[in-house]
């Protein structure tokens, strides 16, 4: 039974983990047979949008763990007390989260810096030789955590070409196109990428492609050959 | 297109919406090809619980829509403007929502009280003899409402037996059991409910259950047999 961390970044795509996404993954790897490890840093959310508005919510103040806990069922760990080798694989659903609280690209776009807890954790996956998926915005932060690993050009999605496919570009890496209900495989770095909500989708179809993320995901983990 | 209203009651299943019933409900009717109409009540939410302690976060103030919002992604309508009209059935996805915010079933059993919009809306679905479907905890809301409108012995799930099925038999419906992955249909009164969360279930078996649930409903709604 392998296991799989997923690292939520709050509950709500402007101001944490998208919530969609999330489920999908959780949901995917229960199917599939994974243990899930679930985990968030314990930190202030950058700020609290309302989602309605989209403005942020001047004054009010949430921690990421506890909002991610809404979506784990409180059954959630702090990142900072996971180690590399309690997991065989790390999956990063997406969410603005991942760009404001898990690191903060969303201001600092490819000079972005990386949540010491979440940097460590991917390096200790990635140097241990074991896979990690990235869904969304998340793959930025495997592109700079790799970039300040020395590793140049992995393969990573974030949709159709955008400012965002730029600044991928600016911390080192490729990016590579892909639709909705796909994936992309990088096998050379055990990467796994699939764009969701950076296009403006249907529920269903960010449901098929991170479905075909976790999929492929469960197969590399398991040794078996993923399509690239 | 059928158009499926869903009533959402805040985000996070200790003070609001389940989110994976939530989101696995949208995503099955938008597969099915429904048009959604999501939307809340536009009130403040009964409290703020902690998901990790599980205790209410003393002093803070929730808005039920705005929260509901995060999982809609901020296309969602305030239930008030909502005529039965305006849809061809009705879907409730649980949480401890239903049972705080839609209503005070959490507080009161037996004797609660739905919210009046929401009771307003089931009413006017109902009786232009529409579908309504409701899982895990959201069946009391359909019990109380359908007990005001002198309809006895609706067949309604929440899961095994207990407290809550004691009280939904309170409201004069009939309680039959139903394991997780499963949906009974009430034929005779139009309801289709699904018990998800009502137990302590795997993501994927409530994935299941709900994605049963839906499909018996856009089978009702387009005029074909429903299992019984």
């Amino acid at each position: 039974m392998p296991r799989i961390g997923v690292v939520l970044s709050g509950c709500g795509y402007l101001d944490g983990a998208e919530v969609h996404e999330a489920v999908f993954t959780l949901a995917n790897l229960d199917k599939a047979g994974a243990d899930i490890v679930i985990m968030a840093p314990d930190m202030e959310q950058m700020h609290v949008v309302n989602h309605i508005t989209g403005q942020p919510q001047e004054g009010e103040k949430r921690n990421v763990l506890v909002e991610a806990a809404r979506i784990a069922r409180g059954n959630i760990r702090n990142i900072a007390e996971v180690k590399g080798d309690d997991i065989d694989a790390l999956m990063f659903p997406g969410g603005f989260g991942a760009a404001k609280n898990l690191s903060d690209f969303a201001v600092k776009g490819d000079k972005a810096t990386v949540h010491p807890e979440v940097a460590r954790l991917v390096r200790e996956v990635h140097q241990a030789g074991k896979w990690i998926t990235a869904v969304c915005i998340a793959p930025v932060i495997v592109a700079k955590v790799l970039e300040e690993s020395g590793v140049k050009n992995a393969k990573l999605t974030l949709g159709a070409e955008s400012e965002f496919a730029d600044k991928l570009r600016g911390m080192g890496a490729e990016h590579v196109e892909c639709p909705v209900k796909e994936a992309r495989v990088d096998t050379r770095n055990r990467v796994i990428t699939s764009p969701a909500f950076m296009y403006e989708a249907r529920f269903s179809e960010v449901a098929a492609g991170v479905e075909l993320a976790v999929k492929n995901l469960m197969a590399a983990v398991a040794g078996q050959p993923v399509p690239v």
